[in-house]
């Protein structure tokens, strides 16, 4: 049913590659999903990816094309002939995924394989959807659809699904618009199905169709589709009219690379990491945030330096150095990231800055108490110095209190300049809080210490 | 198009509440989508918003309870009668929709509401869908869907279409079954619009159909739909047989559920955490695992502590507690989430075991090395001492790699165990890479004092 991937299977497969036995690979490859291809081409060197690929038919490796990966995409076309790409390739690819293929190349390829469609309405519908941001409707969107006029007969509607249903694999919806091209409305085949053929669109039609702009940001497409159950979303132009279409199979993936962005960004990866990649892009990807870190401990560093003296008078203080970064530093990316995550989800509510700010002073007023008094307990009955029990706990609450507050300013802050908010659970404001929690806590230790020598 | 939720909105809705102003209550909601007014219905009380529901016609109640999250959702329905409930709402949706909320009443009320159901063959379905474990594609599946026989012709199909019609909104596809009742394959509303009438199912249907188990993984099920591009899913008993399917928008919200959990527990949540929670829920959430870093923050000190000795003849030992404790997390912290990410879109590939640690080793050499002479070098420029310039770079190669290799096994032990790999990226295993890390430096740190006072 499902194809599960194994070493064995790949071993398998690299092992009638390199016999070059054509006959147990297309036993191997035969009947799997161009999905499940182009996930078998992850776990093998380009060239073996390559030599599978040219033993594909047209239909399965167009199909297959489209699923690749990114990375791997370039590698395969670049050695690949304008005039075979056009005709093996682009020719049988949905007009979205034909123009996502094409955007990848360089400006000189791209115009080579333009030049060798012969199809003008393909043409035409490709070079209409490169002008689009790859992040925005117009992106996202084929130009494949079935379009009706409100005035046709279903009868109508019927020929012209007949006559473009080659063109077109699924058709779930037929779109109704009117004279001028202006999106009206919505027809499902069942409407179709269930009228009588000299009934007229215009009184069976849905008018309450939910639609986008070409301009509208993937993610406000993504989170449309999700909630309102979409599995079709029409776009229009700025005139109203119907331009495209976008499917759902498209939106699944932005919602789940969205959530992984954040992801990697809290894990601190400057950019997107798969376990399979290259030992240097990983390094490249993990080694900036790394290098951050380490700038912020050599600033830690500093801090503590210039507290030498109070150290060696009372060198229990440095007990509880890591304890008060390290609260500092999860209080804050807890806060940041329930303002990352609400902003991601649209579950931010309509609350105001200053009422969020208030409930989040609040909350770690309170979580800040019982740590400080809990760390208070366990220094009274175990601690070194009556100046140290004081100290600990009276830095642990400024500091949690703090860090709270910073790390929900920051993303909402860095969201309203239009900065990923993300960022915020991301590198330079752990360091911060760790930098500020520090001088907080030697500062606080000095007065007590101090106080408690008088 | 989409309603955009604003504070002026919410404002003016709750005053024409307070005024029992119906005609401007009705005025602002009328033709909004059902998932408008559930989320209209997080920013009110649950009293306001048990006003707003009364107001709403049965249909659009019905519907807009599907989509009120479960908190809501218990509070709605403890109030209402079971009649109520059966007539009203149940018997207007999907079978999936009202196993899932009959799902979550108390017993009592379940059996209570199911007695008022008088529609058989709806009974039948729902308690049918509620012996299913809720993460199961039982679970998910509905019970509405068009299904004929292999020996039907076009025009039988037609017919059972249109019987069936008014039961099910959305049809996208046609199952074919055959006289046990076992899935054979899938017919789309296109084929039976391109074919003669006369044509018989079996010449015309697709057999290649991708289908998943009831007790599949409701994670495969988002996983398999998202990779093959799936808008239904077929939904198999271990007979083979047909018994429900699973539509894409069941789906979404799945990937990104999934996504969301990974990135509260690496954010230190315990429980599911909305930016709207109530107070005292924030901090349940939160609190754990500021406890479990603030135990963590307590055995570092009590580790620092036993160095005191050392401390106080060499206070500038404790300049570099921080940085080495904050590294060993970072680095850990990506390592664990390079697997987890992994595991969550099983991009994970087909490498074992063994050269995957290999690889985390080679690259934690390599940064671990990059981040070790960045160190040296500044400590050799401004440094106190020379002891303290080696033990921090030679503690920090020795703690990155350690983090590393610890942070990549974790994830893949609670995996092979069937315990939530995200655990690695939380509190346990950054509070033990701390605790670690600070035994190597500070031991480390001593040798090297020792050796250059010799």
């Amino acid at each position: 049913m499902q194809f599960v991937k194994t070493k064995e299977y790949i071993d398998q497969l690299q092992a009638a590659i390199s016999n070059d036995d054509k006959t147990v690979i297309l036993g191997l490859i035969n009947d799997l999903h161009p999905a499940d291809i182009a996930e078998i081409f992850d776990d093998l060197t380009i060239e073996e990816a390559k030599y599978i690929f040219l033993l594909l038919g047209d239909d399965l490796a167009a199909d297959t094309l489209t699923e690749i990966e990114e990375d791997n995409l370039l590698r395969f076309i670049e050695v690949l002939p304008p005039k075979a790409i056009a005709s093996k390739f682009i020719k049988r690819m949905d007009s979205d995924d034909a123009a996502d293929v094409l955007g990848q190349m360089s400006n000189e390829q791209r115009e080579a394989v333009l030049a060798q469609i012969d199809d003008r309405e393909l043409l035409a519908d490709i070079v209409d959807l490169l002008n689009y941001e790859e992040d925005t409707a117009g992106g996202l969107m084929a130009k494949e659809m079935v379009i009706v006029r409100e005035d046709d007969t279903v009868i109508e509607c019927l020929k012209e699904l007949t006559r473009q249903a080659e063109n077109i694999d699924e058709i779930y919806y037929i779109y109704v618009v009117n004279n001028f091209g202006m999106l009206k409305g919505v027809l499902t085949l069942k409407d179709l199905i269930l009228n009588r053929t000299s009934k007229s669109v215009k009184d069976i039609y849905d008018p309450n169709v939910i639609y986008v702009n070409t301009s509208t940001h993937e993610n406000d497409v993504a989170s449309m589709m999700s909630k309102y159950d979409m599995v079709v979303l029409p776009v229009v132009d700025t005139l109203g009219r119907l331009v495209g279409r976008i499917t759902v199979d498209d939106v699944i993936d932005i919602a789940r690379e969205e959530a992984d962005r954040d992801y990697q960004m809290m894990s601190g990866f400057a950019e997107d990491v798969e376990p399979s990649d290259k030992l240097g892009r990983q390094v490249r990807a993990r080694l900036p945030w790394l290098v951050i870190g380490l700038i912020g401990g050599i600033l830690s560093s500093v801090i503590i330096s210039t507290y030498e003296g109070q150290l060696a008078i009372h060198p229990s203080m440095a007990f509880f150095l890591t304890l008060i970064a390290a609260m500092g530093g999860n209080v804050g990316v807890q806060s940041s990231a329930i303002i990352v995550q609400g902003l991601a989800n649209n579950t931010l509510g309509v609350k105001s800055t200053f009422s969020r700010l208030f409930r989040e002073l609040l909350s770690s007023l309170i979580m800040g108490a019982i740590c400080a008094l809990a760390l208070f307990v366990f220094n009274y009955f175990f601690g070194s110095s009556q100046a140290l029990t004081y100290a600990a706990s009276v830095a642990l609450l400024v500091v949690m209190v703090f860090a709270s507050i910073f790390g929900t300013i920051v993303p909402l802050a860095l969201n309203k300049v239009k900065i990923d908010p993300a960022l915020a659970t991301g590198p330079f404001i752990t360091t911060i809080n760790d930098i500020v929690g520090l001088f907080c806590y030697l500062s606080i230790g000095k007065f007590f210490f101090d106080y408690f020598a008088l």
